[in-house]
């Protein structure tokens, strides 16, 4: 099969042998991936991952040791846990220590015509959700597990700095959830590409500052902005992963006493629900949408500032 | 009167006037205050403060509107809140947005013969209470903040770094709670010295990582240290303020899902109780005591790495 590879130095299509599902896994055929940033960040050497890329995706289980998966279409969570480890045990499979990450440590991920991962992280994707739109699943998640975290009070202003693709999905999120947002960012029109007429969006740091604010930037500048417009005994939820560090005053953090908070994973079955039901229409976010094949094209474009999702095809 | 003044450029036992107390404040005879790192990072240039230094003390109303007060030994809550702003009005005076800070900002400090501050502000010391440890109500305040922040498991175990004052009574406030406390520092000898024979010590990065770590060393790679042993889904406090910007990988505190919590000032009057009834007691933590007279050199010993707390005396 075909598989989008970097071996930590280099990108290449290459023709590779088709996975094979250990004990408790199943085997899926792709039919859609996305490509986040993170892809991008570990082509940079942000993390020593070497393998098949990708890790937003939805397809088609093909095979499964129960045979009512086989043909399912799915999504799945990427994280793969031990069950055994002390984080494990205390209810935290997303952070066992001996997890492995679809693409971004120790297994192959969704850059490819087939992929495996255990059949405990499979979420079943409704007839009626659409394969461009299921293919969100895995970032919205991300995007919701904001509201796992943070205790939100209804009152309270939220701003998020950044408005690429996940700054935008964040921003839909909380905006379904019913909180009252705020967008920094460089681009207003994409609001109205997705139908976001109830938030509020501003081109330049406001004077206020919020109680929660949101950094999902991916650079520097945007985090001292985020501290910067953080109320006092508020939360600064910092989404991104950056190659390299970040240099910031601690100051205002101790003296405001701020909170912050990283966020990584979420809860894949709510986005589904939430993809499913039409709650948050992603559509919009989709810039282009390149087969399998042109995928080296798909990561340039993707790498290009000012793009939004690129999505891959397979099988086409 | 004498008072030990910074002019942002250089530091002088200056003869000024006594000030005087405005509507709604006292004036106090200071008898101790104490040294803090926060003084240090001034005369380094971390806040623009000029005036008269120090916000740790202990001394007599000598001038005050309400009769009963005169001649009652304080200590004071060094934030004085507006009642106006948004801030205060919600219930959060010491982030006032228009307030003052003793000898921190907008507001002569305590390195005098005299000082003034708000009556609402002032914590009655038991005559129990002997001046050389009613001294520290503020720090230990500063160190019981965590207490109010961070929501313990009486299970979990704590990691504070630095053993330096502020991470001694931070150790003690903790080990009082009943929490299991761990200190990463270089003077195991501190900890007979205060009578902490219930502390694990280590004096490098155990293998563990913890739920919850203090951070009060007060230098960039103490901090590095703190992301390193906060366990996934731990609280990391950051208790210490720096001149100057922190450099560090944020990349563990997302994908550990780390939160951050910077940590400020704390109840006086907790402190103050925990002090009167012998459940802390910091005698241990006193380096040297210097009569005001040469208030100078007291800094010039504090400034000594590996100096505890040095205390002045007025009156002598």
């Amino acid at each position: 099969m075909k598989a989008l590879q970097w071996d930590g130095d280099s990108l290449a299509l290459n023709t590779v042998a088709k996975p094979i599902a250990k004990p408790g896994e199943v085997l899926v055929r792709l039919t859609r991936a996305g490509i986040c940033n993170t892809d991008l960040e570990i082509i940079r050497g942000y993390y020593p991952f070497s393998g098949t890329l990708g890790h937003e995706f939805v397809g088609i289980v093909d095979e499964a040791a129960n045979p009512s998966l086989i043909g399912k279409r799915v999504v799945s969570d990427i994280n793969s846990s031990c069950h055994h480890c002390a984080m494990c045990q205390a209810g935290m499979p997303h952070h066992c220590v001996n997890r492995s990450a679809l693409g971004i440590h120790g297994r192959d991920g969704a850059f490819a015509e087939f992929l495996t991962t255990p059949e405990e992280n499979l979420v079943i994707v409704p007839d009626s959700l659409e394969d461009n739109l299921a293919v969100y699943a895995e970032p919205l998640a991300a995007a919701l597990e904001i509201q796992e975290q943070v205790n939100f009070s209804r009152h309270e202003g939220v701003l998020v700095i950044g408005d690429g693709k996940l700054g935008l999905l964040i921003t839909m999120s909380l905006a379904q959830a019913g909180l009252e947002v705020t967008l920094l960012g460089h681009h207003p029109h994409r609001l109205e590409l997705l139908g976001l007429d109830n938030i509020s969006f501003c081109s330049s740091a406001p004077d206020l500052k919020y109680p929660v604010v949101i950094e999902a930037t991916g650079n520097p500048s945007g985090f001292a902005t985020a501290v910067q417009l953080t109320a006092p005994r508020g939360a600064l939820v910092l989404k991104s992963t950056y190659k390299g560090n970040l240099e910031f005053n601690p100051a205002p953090l101790v003296v405001n006493e701020i909170t912050l908070l990283g966020s990584r994973c979420g809860p894949m079955d709510k986005a589904v629900a939430l993809l499913a039901d039409g709650a948050i229409n992603p559509a919009g976010l989709t810039e282009e949408i390149f087969p399998l094949t042109r995928a080296p094209q798909a990561i340039a474009r993707a790498n290009k500032k000012g793009t939004l999702k690129v999505l891959l095809e397979m099988g086409s």
